[in-house]
């Protein structure tokens, strides 16, 4: 059995030992509060880092895979930045990713290439770096064990409440904390739904262990959360394990799943906090694919759903379509056997069949009206074709969306 | 050199000699006006048919791909209905399709399995097979050669305008005409896109050299409009060949190309005419992908740039949002080199570089917003690989389309 979580109250990525962050407005936001933050570790840290898939990647990301091949046990502060994405920005984009990585290194007292970088905004804009690096001299002056809140909120674009949480449990070598910090803003970010994620623990750890644990907890959580099957230029999430508990987790089985269970806890709540924060979104919508013959395939059929626009709009309409449901599920490129398929929708324990056999089951429309009004929509899929599962979380797509996406450049 | 192709006032599929249609109403739409429609060939047509790739593919769709692999030279109609897709009704819906094309062969006097059957419409409802059959009987008394057009109002769904055209070519051997009918109702039309399309012509022809043409293309104009990378249960584009010209083009490679020119020609102007009958939409996006390695990664994309919400929402904002366009092509799942990367936006004859080497090229931004607020807006990317190239049509993203697809089955 895992070891309870206990939540920290104001949680983030400096709970854990070890961290330490703080933020400074660089003249970035138009309103002069904080755009820049910068996360610094006591110790080195094993560091895993997923990233976009997208073929077109913004400089940071092209840095940070680069150092992370180079020195994923050695680092020590990632440096972020709001409103300018530094992507497609050519050579000089990622001379600016280094000397904002150098900025970091040197007002922190850092050993050269230990600093990771962090860009969201606007794509195609060149990073303002003297603005960015006088930003990261003023929050090195004040980095603090209670600075992770701050470096939440530095990093938030159209997001309308800052991500942070942490978690710890007790080991029979000592507590262990994890933490994080997350930007999202919803549905689908203008820019392209950037994500950025940092979480960090004070257990030990080697990279090579780290890297397939952040996969598979980024594969649940954040790749789990509705985009519209784009990916951003600049998305990435980072974990840093800087040891200061003196835990090494990798050590016992029962011990390492429940170290990941806590990535994946802090991830989960950063990436529901993402989804609940949509951009012009008035509903949460779970979508629990079962009956698959892989966690893989599951999570396919629940991302098609999630993407889907008629699905989207239907349910913003508050309109129990569940054609249009399945409909969705078979454009997954997964295969189905349309007979075996049924979909419910519920709403607290309560479970209505809408279809079964891949045809309707005669529900009644009034009761399935009133499920589909509620605040958070479940959906559950069976493919009747094994014993996978998956869940993914999207929002409804909203005439307000439209109009936030219309206009953001100019 | 190709013969020059003839556009026919008022065209359809009733053009080419040997065929007649007509509709009816079978009481399915709430006003009254014909919704079922019945196409005859006097002659055994050679067929060919694309097919839904949807995973969940409604009953009429089983039944003409089965009919299509068992007799793909004896087909004589095609009976069609509007507002019911018989999809996602399981076994009753498989014997419904199978008796609705039972009625059409009896009522036009053909022999058993020579008939195709198309529905569109909401998804999950059993086909009310006696109004159907009643309205195909009622269809059959009135064949006419002249009722091309008819038929294509009848499967309009919430199309608000029929689509049908026709052109013809001269021979050496006479004269060959092609034409078409074809719903969809715009950008995503609300059952899941659905597109149907009918094209027949007076050429004789071979179910095995029609199907690869059909094939080739479908991919260059109902597979390059967009719809949101979803694909119907009910989508099927048939073309029917009845010989009647008593010219067969497969014995001379110039008049097949020149055939084949001439299905393109019908299949892209309903393509195009479903675009512009887009739900909401307020403009037309022609998206040019050139400097490919292969047509097909051209086409790929086009295609993640025609249904990426965020750029369907700049250009309903007039957004020159250039950053979006390169990241959703970045999302295409295609190998790309950034830094060869260019994009142009144009206006008949001119064209303004937004982005080249995958940054800025500094264009003006008066000029470009400028250009974004044309009624038809044309984007130029060039992948700076190879020589391939394909071209993709989209519509914009607008409040109006939400509000539409919100509410449609209750």
């Amino acid at each position: 059995m895992s070891p309870e979580l206990a939540e920290i109250a104001n949680g983030s990525v400096t709970s854990p030992r070890g961290f330490s962050a703080a933020a400074a407005p660089a003249g970035l936001k138009a309103d002069g509060t904080p755009d820049v933050a910068l996360l610094v570790s006591a110790t080195s840290c094993a560091t895993a880092g997923v990233f976009t898939k997208n073929a077109v990647r913004a400089a940071p990301v092209l840095y940070d895979v680069e150092l992370l091949a180079e020195r994923p046990g050695r680092i020590r502060a990632v440096a972020m930045n709001a409103r300018v994405a530094n992507a497609c920005t050519g050579a000089p984009g990622l001379a600016a990713a280094r000397a904002m990585a150098q900025a970091a290194e040197q007002a922190a007292g850092l050993p050269a290439r230990t600093a990771l970088v962090l860009s969201t905004g606007v794509i195609g804009v060149p990073l303002p770096l003297d603005q960015v690096a006088a930003g990261i001299r003023a929050a090195a002056t004040h980095l603090s064990p209670d600075g992770g809140p701050d470096a939440a909120r530095a990093i938030m674009t159209t997001d309308t409440r800052p991500k942070h949480c942490a978690v710890r449990f007790e080991t029979p070598a000592g507590m262990i904390t994890v933490g994080g910090i997350a930007k999202g803003a919803g549905m689908i970010h203008p820019n392209m739904a950037t994500l950025l994620a940092v979480l960090t623990t004070d257990a030990a750890g080697e990279p090579a262990a780290l890297q397939p644990l952040l996969r598979r907890v980024a594969d649940r959580t954040f790749n789990a959360i509705s985009v519209d099957g784009d990916t951003s230029t600049n998305d990435t999430v980072l974990l840093l394990a800087g040891g200061a508990s003196g835990v090494d987790p990798a050590h016992d089985g029962a011990l390492w799943r429940a170290f990941e269970d806590a990535v994946q806890h802090v991830a989960r709540m950063l990436a529901l906090a993402i989804v609940a924060d949509g951009e012009g979104a008035s509903k949460l919508v779970e979508i629990q694919v079962v009956g698959a013959v892989s966690e893989a395939a599951a999570r396919e059929v629940g991302r098609a759903v999630a993407r889907s626009t008629l699905v989207k709009t239907a349910i913003y309409g508050a309109d129990p379509n569940w054609g249009r449901i399945l409909a969705a599920a078979g454009a997954a490129g997964v295969t189905l056997a349309v007979d075996r398929l049924s979909l419910q929708v519920g709403a607290d324990s309560e479970w209505l069949t809408l279809a079964s056999g891949g045809a309707t089951a005669h529900a009644d429309v009034t009761r399935a009206r009133a499920l589909f009004q509620q605040k958070t929509i479940r959906l559950r899929i069976d493919l009747g074709l094994g014993r996978a599962e998956a869940v993914v979380w999207t929002c409804d797509l909203t005439p307000d969306y439209v109009r936030i996406n219309a206009d953001y450049t100019s």
